[in-house]
């Protein structure tokens, strides 16, 4: 289904009730401080934030007062008053503001906006005034105070920041607030930031001993342990069986190549910041991969002649891939330096790009059912003006028809972003929402036009003449190192047991069943189940424990009953206790769980 | 068993047929160009080869011709005689022979044999003498030319070859020959010549379309096609599941690590020749990993504490190492720049040594007889003289004998080489015959008392204090690349079915036959067969002939008889013709021949 154009932020009820809240909150702080020097308050997701320069720290007790006053403020029904003024009146108005001055100055320059961002054309100069209140302001804002809940606002923190980002400026106090429509949103909004920390993937990854970074061996270079492994092994081998069930054809490139490479397929020009810094000896410089379509379409000319019939040729790789992000903007396992694709190049004739985009959508869809994404949306991104779009008007005009028809086939929620294409051709980006309500980009196809004609890509067509092949670029769940990541928080760290590295742990009450545990635990391990037994010199409660920090779907209990009877005591990680059984009984549980997905 | 000592060639009778054939031969061709100066004419590998520096080149029929004459001379049954002389004495003898006269040189000096090799010792000056020939020589040789089979002598070509190996020097020409004890014993060397040639994993590896390596990418950086990656894919599958069931657990540290870590390992100044070039920026250097030692121990380190009870560690990984080899001496599969090791470091107590090393060398006898290599020995490298290695005598000799202990009751066939352990620990390593004969360096097992120490390793004892583990490093195939390289042409090319990338071709007689043809292989596909359908616009002759040089182990026929009767029409590579049968039958078929490793 169609949704035509993207939900606008600023649009919105919520943006108008943060940036209002934003001002009643400075009103407040400037009531406390007459000395105090205000700066910006925007609208953010989620919330919002004003930047201070006062003449001491604020302290908790300040948040609770300045939040206290505010409802009274709100109380008040003063209404928001918008008015035009010249250059000249704003500088009268804030005489006494040191940066407010700034921000005209850059206003009237024409070239910044009140918050200082650049901008395209001259604005008018606004300001906006409620009760005693003034801001230099473009808006919007609710009608009057009291449409915003005194209920569904709270003031969260307080942090430095730099006046306009330059650590040379002043240091300021930011202080940050929320705001919803009511009292039970913002509850909401609470519990899913204290569920965001409980389920923060490196808190997580580190109990669960999943994976480390060492500084020995370099920021950003995730080390995995065998759980961790176990997990990447479990993601892309299942990934691998479904690509190859929809006629998919797995190929190895290696982590490498010349230089020379990329700057023939104009990676170089565009890609030379995020990449490693090159290996030079006196011949020949190489470089890591940070992306594999140059290695992809070597190999298909290397290959030699290519038919028509061989069309649609689709080569995919879990390539590991290097980008050299900056340090301070590396996240756990969410922004790596290290980063697995599952990636993979469909090379096609122009006539097959929408029925490729088409069984893509399929395989991808499949995919995210699997790890229990349910909620997404597709932003198939189209050409835009500007000049940097490959001028074939056929071939957009085309492509975008084929993919808009997929889609329109696929029965899943999109929208349309003009001017987001890339240069190369339009694409369409998973964004998948988390139990959370987070919205993540995963998957991703792309049509290319242009590559396969700069590293010189050819077919024979049916009428016996040369042709250049489109590609379509295409991840599933992009990187095994960021999709670990957001499944960690996705599940909590609770896989599914068909993806849980550990499936069970035999927990023997006493010595004396440890070699009962053993057996039962080598029976499942023939089973195909990943098993292990907790032979700690532990109380049982505390191995229960244990295993419920290690989110491990069964805990089967063994003991002087379970030993007699030949079977086991399940409880599961959510605290279930379906007690005594035999053993074919948990495992045919334990097969129908995992064939269900669960 | 223990063997102890290795063959030695030198003393071996073979060795005194080759030498002495050279020194026939140089007879012959002095003969024929009494002008002729002659150089030097070792017994090699599977023959021997004489260099000469001769008025003009010599022709496929001057080869005849000294072969011919060699049958004479040797039919003259002339005594090789020995001779010590002073180099005064030599010197007269070989007055108008000037490279003999610079090797004269050499051996008075003392620090050259007289094949201008270094020397430790200053050896005797001799010469030998049959017939009409005289040479500078330590022998040794057969007693008299009749005791060289003339029947199983042969000329093979001439090359160009510098005098010393030094391009400043003359070029001369080096005529290779083979000789053997029997007629029967030549002829198969010509078998094995011969079908090394047609089985060279270079050229089945293009004719089946297995891999790539390509100017713009790099030499010795191989791509790998659909059924190239499924070849790797299936092999390092079919360990990691040996592995998985020998307890070993796989773990993941990516490509690169900060070069300071190779510093502290002791890498750095061991491997700095063979690694890439660094990555260098403001800030840090990287390196491409050439080992995954010192990313596997910090791995364990950052895990943390570790207990005793949790050892042995088994800790696996298929990753892809970067070696910086000459470009001259690539050598397609088995001498590559990326290599792919089945590697793997046991962590565990000095006790465990022994056992583990058991366990890994029963893994190592599990896999080579997978792949059909029964013909195999183990050399056991041991400490020698000299300070390179680590300095503790208890370490050693607890070690070296639990290797042996282990190795005998292993029943493997195994010798000694004293001297030529690491300088870290006594290792085993396992050398394999192919069909050809040729032996193969593949498998290895190193026990490791250093790095650990180095890197900060520990683990807590049964008695509460800490304690530094013992590493073994090890291997099974060596690397899925060099080992793919040596399977290819030890099975040329025809893998067994579990192995073949493609298992079943279906070659539909017609094209009506095509939409049936699609369903079998769909409804084989589902029962995990890997299959395709030749769909081409061929004669049924000319798809088995294709199908035959793919090596495809199945080859199924449908026509209107099978469509009919729901079956398939067999035929095998070899040639063999088994003929109509149900779907089910060829299904059960092909399963018995997969699990019987066929």
């Amino acid at each position: 289904m169609a949704d035509k154009g993207q939900v606008n932020y600023e649009a919105s009820d919520l943006y108008r009730i943060r940036h209002s809240a934003a001002h009643v909150m400075a009103q407040a702080v400037l009531e406390m401080f007459p000395e105090a020097k205000y700066t910006i308050g925007p609208p953010i997701e989620d919330g919002f934030y004003y930047d201070f320069d006062l003449p001491r720290s604020l302290t908790p007790d300040d948040l609770e007062h300045i939040e206290k006053r505010m409802r009274q403020i709100i109380a008040g029904n003063h209404p928001f008053v918008r008015k035009a003024v010249s250059a000249e009146e704003a500088r009268r108005i804030f005489k006494d503001q040191p940066y407010k001055l700034e921000l005209i100055e850059g206003l009237e320059k024409g070239n910044q906006d009140e918050y200082g961002n650049p901008l395209a054309e001259k604005p008018e100069v606004s300001i906006y005034t409620h009760d005693t209140f003034v801001d230099l302001c473009r808006g919007p804002h609710v009608e009057s105070t009291r449409q915003i809940n005194p209920a569904a606002v709270k003031l969260m923190n307080v942090a430095g920041a730099y006046w306009r980002g330059d650590e040379h400026n002043p240091m300021l106090q930011r202080v940050y607030g929320t705001a919803w429509r009511t009292a039970e949103e913002l509850e909401e909004h609470l519990w899913r930031l204290e569920e965001a920390k409980k389920r923060d993937h490196r808190k997580l990854g580190k109990e669960m001993g999943l994976f480390y970074f060492s500084e020995d061996v370099g920021p950003g270079l995730p080390l995995f342990t065998p759980k961790g492994e176990m997990l990447r092994h479990l993601m892309e081998d299942y990934v691998r069986q479904v690509q190859t069930r929809y006629g998919y054809q797995h190929v190895w490139t290696g982590h490498l190549v010349k230089e020379e490479l990329y700057r023939r397929s104009g990676h170089y020009d565009n890609y030379k910041e995020v990449m490693f810094p090159p290996m030079v000896d006196e011949n020949v410089a190489f470089r890591l991969k940070p992306m594999n379509c140059p290695s992809h379409m070597t190999l298909y000319r290397e290959m030699g002649r290519h038919s028509y019939r061989e069309l649609p040729l689709r080569f995919a790789e879990f390539a590991t891939l290097y980008r050299y992000e900056k340090t301070g903007e590396l996240t756990g396992l969410t922004r790596v330096r290290a980063l697995t694709q599952d990636d993979c190049h469909i090379f096609c004739t122009e006539e097959q790009v929408g029925s490729e985009f088409g069984l893509a959508l399929r395989l991808i869809q499949e995919v995210l059912a699997r790890y229990r994404f349910t909620d997404y949306r597709v932003r198939l991104s189209l050409r835009g003006e500007g000049g940097k779009y490959v001028q074939d008007e056929e071939k957009w005009a085309k492509a975008e028809a084929a993919l808009r028809a997929a889609l329109d086939e696929s029965q899943l929620e999109y929208f349309e972003a003009t001017g987001e294409a890339a240069f190369y051709g339009p694409k369409a980006d998973f964004l998948a929402r988390d139990v959370l309500g987070r919205e993540w980009q995963l998957s991703t196809i792309q049509v290319d036009f242009i590559q396969p004609s700069r590293l010189g890509l050819s077919y024979i067509g049916e009428d016996g003449g040369e042709h250049i092949p489109v590609v379509l670029h295409r991840a599933v769940t992009g990187s095994t190192e960021r999709f670990l990541g957001v499944a960690i928080e996705h599940f909590a760290g609770a896989f599914p047991v068909w993806l849980a590295p550990v499936q069970a742990v035999l927990v023997p009450i006493a010595d004396r069943h440890v070699g009962y545990a053993r057996e039962v635990a080598e029976k499942l391990a023939q089973e195909g189940l990943r098993v292990e037994v907790d032979e700690r010199n532990e109380r049982m409660n505390a191995k229960i424990r244990d295993a419920q920090t290690q989110k491990v779907p069964y805990m089967l209990v063994v003991g002087d009953k379970e030993m007699e009877q030949g079977g086991v005591a399940l409880r599961l990680r959510s605290g279930e206790n379906p007690g005594a059984m035999p053993m074919a009984e948990f495992l045919g549980r334990a097969r129908k769980e995992i064939a269900a997905g669960e």
